[in-house]
C-alpha cells in the first residue's frame, strides 16, 4: 500500500483540527470496537465528545476500551432505541457518529429480532429523537459490506445491487436506509460508509460470532488450533481500524460526503493468510483446514473485494495500514491488555 | 385492455382449480382488503382455507369482508409477530399467502415503529415458526411499488433500484427480503408480487391513509369535495383487487414463480381521471385542485408505471379489468354494502 505524501498527511490533519475541535460531537455504540477508537481520536482532535452506549453484554462495549481518555469524554449510559431518553441527550450536537450495531451473521440468523432490535429499532430511537427536537446534525453511519450479500463480481463498488443473503444483511441496509429518509424528509444530513472486515485494538475477544479476525488472534495467543472453514481460501478486505476511522471523521467533515455512501476496502487477503501471519506473528497457535459447516453454507457470501476509488475520489481517502505492520500492532496491544479483554461472558 | 383468447381463460381456471381443490391454504391477513378477496377466490376453487388476522383496528381487517364464505373458513384472531402462537398455526400449510401488511406512508413516517412491527416483525413471527418447525411451505408475499421510491424512468421493471423515500418502503422491502433469505437459507420457497394502486370491494373506508382509491370513493358517494393535491396530476397504475387476486394465485400454483418477484401494473391513469370518473359514476361529489401540502412532497414519489412484462411472460398473468368496469362494480359494492364500511374509528 502506498502511503499519499507527507505534506498531504499533515494537511488532512490540520483540516480534521480544525472541523473537529472544540466542536460537540456524539458518538452512539462508542464504548464498541469503532466508536472507542473514534473517541480516541475525536479527543486527539480537542473535540468534545459525549458518548451514548447501553453495554449490552456479549456485545463489543467495555469501558476499558476509553481507557486513557476517560476523563475528557462524557458517558451516558443508555439504549438508543429509547426515543425519550434520547430526546434529552441528543439537542445541541451537530455531528451525530451513530455506530450502534450488532455485526454477528449467525446471530442475527438464530435470533432475527434481536437483530432487527439492534440494528433498526436502536437507530429509530436516535432518528425519531432528531425529528421530534426539529434537530438538524450531520450523522455518519457505518453500514457493512453484507448489504451486497454474494457479490456478482469483484472489487465491489456502490453501484452493485442491493441482494443481502443474512438477516444482518437486511437489517444493517434498513438501518442505513432510515438515515438517508429522514434526511431527505427532515432536513438532516446523512452519511454511510459501507465497512468491509475491520481489525485492530479494543474489539471484544469474548465469543467468536462478533469478528473471525479477533477470534483466530485470541486462539493464536492462546495457541490454540485456528479451524478453517473449506480451508480458509476465502478472499476478505482487511481494514484496520485507525483506517476506518479517518474515514469516519472525513466524511463528517466534508460537505461533499453528504447524502453518499462510500464502500471501503483495503488489500485483499484470504483467511488462510491472516490466520498465517497472525501465528508467524504471534509465535503460536496452528491451523486446520475443516470442511465448510452445512448451516453456514447459506449465509456465506464467498470472495469480497471492496472498490474504494469513490472515497479516494471525493474524500482522498486511501487505507494506510498494511496489514503485516496492523496485526503486528493489534497482537502487541492485546499482549498488554490481555486481563482486559480474555474474560468470556456466557452466551446465551 | 384487451383480454385474453376465452379458451385461455377457461384453461387458466381450470389450472387453478387443479392445483388449489381441497389443498389446505393459510392466508395471513386474510380479514384485510386484498387478504378477503383472495379468500373468496380460494373458497370458489374449493381450497380449505385458514385465516389468520389480528383484526388490529384502523387496519383494514372486517369480519365482514368474509361474508359468504365464512362457514367455509377456519379463522384464528391472532398477532403473526407473535412466534410462539404462530408455530401451533403454520404446521401443515404448503401454501401460505402472507398478505399482513401496513400500507399508508403517512402514518409509517409518524410511527415508524409501527410500521416496522406490522411490516417486519409480523413476517419475523411467522417466518421464524416455519423455521423451527422444519416446515418448507410456499409463501406468496405481497410487495409494494414503494420499494422503488420515486422512479428515475418508468415503465418500472423488477431491475430498477430499491430506493425507498418512505419508512413504509424501507420496512416493506425489508420484510419481502426476509423471505427470500429464510427460503435460501431453510429450503422454502418464495415469491413476491410487487402491488401498485390496489382498489375494489373489501378496501377499508374507515380514513384517508389507507389508501387514496378509497378515500376519493367515499367522499364522491357522500357528496363531498375531493381535494386534490397539486391538481391531482400524479399518474399511478389503479389494479383491481380481482387482477391481483388472480396473479397471486398464479404465482403460488406455479413451480416458475419460486424465487421471484413479479411487478403488477395496470392502465396508467392520473388521480384526477379517477377522481372524475368517480364522481361521473357515482353522480355525486366534486374536485378542488388544492396545493401540495409541504409535509407530504419529501415522501410524494411523482408518476408510477409498472412495468409487468416479466409475470405477463413467466406466468401469463395480465391486468385483464378494465378502470371504467372496476369502478362501476366498486361503486355498486359499497352502495349495497354501506353499512358495513362506513362508521368511523377514533384515529390515534
Amino acid at each position: 500500500m502506498l502511503s499519499p505524501p507527507l505534506p498531504e498527511l499533515i494537511e488532512r490533519e490540520a483540516d480534521l483540527r480544525r472541523w473537529f475541535s472544540r466542536r460537540r460531537v456524539l458518538v452512539t455504540g462508542g464504548m464498541g470496537f469503532v466508536g472507542s477508537n473514534l473517541v480516541h481520536a475525536l479527543v486527539q482532535l480537542d473535540a468534545d465528545v459525549t458518548v451514548v452506549d447501553n453495554l449490552k453484554p456479549n456485545y463489543g462495549g467495555n469501558l476499558f476500551n476509553l481507557e486513557g481518555v476517560a476523563d475528557r469524554v462524557q458517558f451516558v449510559e443508555q439504549d438508543t432505541a429509547d426515543e425519550k431518553a434520547m430526546k434529552e441527550i441528543v439537542g445541541g450536537f451537530d455531528a451525530i457518529f451513530n455506530l450502534v450495531g450488532q455485526v454477528s451473521h449467525v446471530d442475527s440468523m438464530e435470533n432475527p429480532s434481536g437483530d432487527l432490535y439492534t440494528n433498526v429499532m436502536s437507530h429509530i430511537g436516535l432518528l425519531e429523537a432528531v425529528r421530534k427536537l426539529g434537530a438538524k446534525p450531520k450523522i455518519v453511519f457505518a453500514g457493512t459490506r453484507g448489504q451486497y450479500g454474494r457479490p456478482a463480481q469483484r472489487p465491489v463498488d456502490e453501484s452493485a445491487p442491493i441482494a443481502p443473503i443474512d438477516v444482518n444483511g437486511i437489517n444493517k441496509h434498513a438501518g442505513e436506509t432510515y438515515h438517508f429518509v429522514y434526511a431527505h424528509a427532515y432536513g438532516l444530513k446523512a452519511t454511510s460508509l459501507r465497512l468491509t472486515n475491520t481489525y485492530g485494538p479494543r474489539h471484544t475477544m469474548k465469543t467468536a460470532r462478533q469478528g473471525v479476525f479477533a477470534w483466530f488472534l485470541r486462539q493464536a495467543l492462546d495457541g490454540e488450533e485456528i479451524r478453517l472453514f473449506g480451508g480458509g481460501e476465502q478472499v476478505r478486505d482487511w481494514s484496520h481500524v485507525r483506517d476506518v476511522v479517518a474515514a469516519l471523521l472525513m466524511a463528517m467533515a466534508s460537505p461533499a460526503a453528504d447524502g453518499e455512501i462510500f464502500n471501503l476496502g483495503s488489500e485483499p487477503d484470504s483467511l488462510r493468510q491472516v490466520a498465517d501471519l497472525l501465528i508467524a506473528k504471534s509465535g503460536t497457535g496452528s491451523v486446520k483446514a475443516i470442511p465448510y459447516p452445512e448451516h453456514l453454507k447459506a449465509i456465506e457470501i464467498g470472495d469480497y473485494i471492496g472498490d474504494y476509488r469513490k472515497i479516494e475520489r471525493v474524500l482522498h481517502w486511501r487505507p494506510l495500514v498494511a496489514l503485516e505492520q496492523g496485526i503486528g500492532e493489534t497482537i502487541e496491544y492485546y499482549r498488554q491488555h490481555r486481563d482486559r479483554y480474555w474474560q468470556r461472558e456466557a452466551y446465551p
